[in-house]
């Protein structure tokens, strides 16, 4: 069976990454792509590295007809994303891909994101899309949210340890290193080749990063009380991928025996042999994610390095592999391949 | 029908993009992989980036039992592949990626790589592995020589020109620009990300680049006559790509007009529109070639620009589409994949 | 003696490279810093690079009093600048580094730069400002117009050779490699890392570029006949630094000679051995320029490579070197840092 | 007054730093530059990016006179210094940029390095070299152990604060990104562009780093009682700079009070406004360090940022700041010029 897609916000990077992966797709063929601002060009303009593609040009999101998709990516920026899902049909499958339905609590919505919400009735079917932990739910879901990059990158080193009690849940540090893609296409000067090539820096320091709202949720729900995480991200000059350093306080063996079980079947997420740290290099442009485990010098502190592809694991991926899960196809179909290694 | 590979030299860059390469590929299996030096290690080791594939361990090439092998990549360095290839057995299908089988005469071999030819009886039979050109010759051989990344871009720029008499032949300039994964795994000083990060260059500056041997002998039989192009190399600080500027006199739409019926029904090669210039960001990661034709200001001098990855299209890619013919696959089977961006 | 300067555009990347420079000059001191845009804020804010030094806040303009300044840097876009100079004191001495000044024929203006000069009486008087060629003219200016950063690099290539007659004229290559930082603080997505850092890619290909406009007026000039170059600049993913690789027909050995001659007593111009060719990692935050000279395999035909600094050597060094001649202060004043490495 | 100046280890990356510095110094000439495997050849041939400056070759360490010589930076690997320190003439002024002479306690620095120490005598007169917290000893000492880089970072950021009480000592975390220059110029895959250009990782994860050898000597000292820090390490794909990452458990409003009154006679350390943090392009090329204070969403918690040039603050810049103070010079001199941004 072919199944119809439609990518809402196919000009920014995730679009493209959505395009990449579902070309190597055995059941899925892009029907429309939308992007307003871009509509009537094709994508061999906006995206020359899809001119070998035979995809449909751009058009304005209301020319689609939406009867003939099975399901829609929305890879638009937040707060058009909860307008333009509200608009849509009630039954077409969807997986957004902005922040606009990943928070449950509306008021929680409004305090990171500055804006009340304007989908509460979309916002309350949708699931949250952390594959690995909402594997049934996204399976029967309508709507899917994807998780930010961040907060997915930070999931994936702390929710086995929190659900299983093996740490201190009042010490624990993310400090992370994104690459600049996880930035968009915006034109900002610290974004700029000559700015940043040689210029990494820390951002939103001190809590102040938008994908805490996800980790609050997330890990207060599974603890049963509220937990805290600190957490520091910083921009560095690379493109793609994301690199957690977690620190916590628990045992390492422990941590590491937790992992190994959590993660037994899961066909992405590696776990590496106890005392190895991953890199960015090994994961780039692949849906696997690489976990180390490192006991530190001083005894009962743990260091978990945590590394992923923004575009992929991160974003892109993981919406293709939440969409496999909603169109009953095979979980890893399109994600297979190997990451891009140097 | 699965196919049985070997790979030797399986260590490399080279190596590595073929396992990339063949891990999606539907009708190949690794069956073995050798590697003298790190014989007896595992690839997650070598290469952590494919820990995720079930692959057989390194060993060394002598424990390999070629009478299950179908077809053997041979990624080896140069001088070490005709050795190891003469030991081979006679009736085994070799793609071989190293410079030993490029050129046809041994003295212009011996002339560019300064040692006699120790497998003069496979020389004979090598044929020229730049698929696009020699297709039919391909698919009946047994030994192919894949050609130089440089070469191969080199060529895809000026065979339909020189074979159509279009440009004139003694004023012909390369000038490349290569990423530094063509260089290979090599620790070298310049090849550190201190030095060459903030520091390109040229390099074999005044003809005395080895790739061309090929050039001369290519484009010398094309025309039926002795043809030398100037041709400067530089080291670019990116991990993949090759772009050449090739500056040509003759008619910018002439020319255009004889790429876009050159490579009409190719699936890797893309002419742009004519005025359009490529950048590797396009290819990236993929087995495509974008091909652009600029008139210059001066009347009759045209620029054609040429991008392509020099791992894949440049080397590996090209290698696996040779397999293909050879083993009677379809020839763009596990090379389709869209090119990473960003 | 203590000079005082003004710095027009100041929030620019060559406005905060005269900065950097003048802060080890010992006498010049900056007394006023215009930036219309960014008026009201201190260069802490916009350059935190410079936030130990004692600066003037900046100002609009027209709050400056320009009877207690000595010189004038002007490091605005063009078009503004020469507005803005056409209203400044007729006697106040300036360094313009845009492009408005260059020219000396309006009409040649317009057809590079699509408008009408609007500054013609300054625009008779200005002096072109390559230093090393026009060193009187510059000591002896009220106004001096800094070359283009590719059209000093591609003419201390040329100059020379052309003067004493010892290349072919009409068969000229310039293939620069431009990087980023040469297209200035612009907000543009071709600069964005996440694209520029692995794509590199020709620009302005087919004799568009403006820098031209210089070359022919320059070459033309020296040569007594029309000269036209063929010029093709890159984009580099590097943030400082000019490689020209200028294919001639002429006798290296000779060219090598003219160049020795011609720059035996310059300070910063540096003539490699024969046969060596230079790299931008050698000349990065410096004042330097090297040139190689290599003979091509090719009779006859030789491979000039150039590098210098686009912000330095290219643009803001060039302007205080001048600067320092109209002062009659020590023209390497400020300007003998060595290059900085890795 | 002139001072005389002798360089061992002059081919590596600290000692071109230390030459580039020295360039620009009112009161220093460089006599002699040793370096054993590169012996013979000119710094043009090894630097070409000092080719302007008039050196002496390089030859080996015995050749030296040293009777001529006011003071000698030791720039070689560690272990081979201690070797070459110990045979040097007795009153002979040395400042030494290797680990030999950091540790006081012999037993500690075989912990670290896992030889014992071959320098006893010299050991015991050493005097750490972080300047700001040494000033009076580093100004009566024959012998100065420049600091680690590393260790420097994460000083600037811990010694007013635990010095003064202001944070828990037992919980404290080092986060540190450094740039690639700082593993020198060795020959290593994993330092390749290739390989480190878009893989950046953690390591020595877990408190396996040297550096952690001064961190423990010196906060155990400031403290009066053990103190240990837990410190991560990981390699950027940039070439300068350190960005520390510092967790902490404090008050921020009294953690930043602490820095400006602890640094505020200090010419090279800005402690910036609170709230913001430093980025490493604003200090590149430079002496200086930036400090910011940001206060983390949970109370009492408070994460400091430092960021530096490994090359020059870190390693160079620090050891001229220390001959300056041995040899009786201005503290600052040679060491005032500004960041190179972009």
């Amino acid at each position: 069976m072919m199944y119809n897609i439609a990518i809402l916000g196919a000009s920014g990077y995730t679009g493209a990454e959505l395009i990449r992966l579902i070309s190597g797709h055995s059941s899925m063929q892009i029907k429309a792509l939308g992007a307003n601002s871009k509509a009537g060009q094709t994508m061999a303009e906006v995206f020359p590295h899809l001119r070998h593609m035979d995809l449909p040009a751009l058009v304005k999101i209301e020319e689609i007809d939406f009867t003939e998709i099975d399901l829609c990516f929305c890879a638009l920026p937040h707060k058009t994303s909860q307008e333009v899902i509200a608009a849509l049909p009630k039954d077409l499958k969807i997986v957004d891909l902005s922040a606009d339905f990943r928070l449950r609590d509306p008021q929680e919505y409004t305090k990171w994101y500055g804006n009340p919400h304007a989908a509460l009735e979309q916002q309350k079917e949708a699931v949250y899309g952390l594959t690995e932990f909402y594997r049934k739910e996204i399976s029967e879901a309508r709507l899917v949210a994807g998780t930010g990059c961040n907060a997915a990158t930070g999931q994936f080193a702390l929710r086995p340890l929190i659900e299983k009690g093996v740490i201190d849940l009042d010490d624990i540090i993310l400090d992370l290193k994104c690459a600049v893609s996880g930035a968009g296409r915006s034109l900002k000067e610290n974004l700029l080749h000559a700015e940043l090539s040689e210029g990494y820096h820390a951002y939103s320091v001190g809590g102040t990063h938008r994908h805490l709202g996800e980790f609050d949720q997330e890990f207060s729900a599974i603890a049963g009380r509220p937990v805290k995480v600190q957490f520091t991200p910083h921009l560095i000059p690379a493109n793609r991928g994301i690199l957690a350093t977690v620190y916590v306080k628990g045992d390492a063996q422990v941590i590491h025996d937790t992992f190994s079980a959590a993660y037994a079947n899961e066909p992405f997420i590696q776990v590496l042999p106890m005392g190895e740290a991953p890199s960015t290099r090994h994961i780039r442009g692949s849906n696997f994610c690489h976990i180390g485990v490192v006991a530190d010098r001083i005894e009962g502190r743990t260091i978990v390095v945590v590394a992923l592809d923004n575009l992929t694991k991160g974003s892109s991926g993981q919406a293709l592999q939440n969409a496999n899960l909603m169109l009953g196809i095979e979980e890893t179909e399109g994600l297979m391949m190997a990451p891009l290694f140097p």
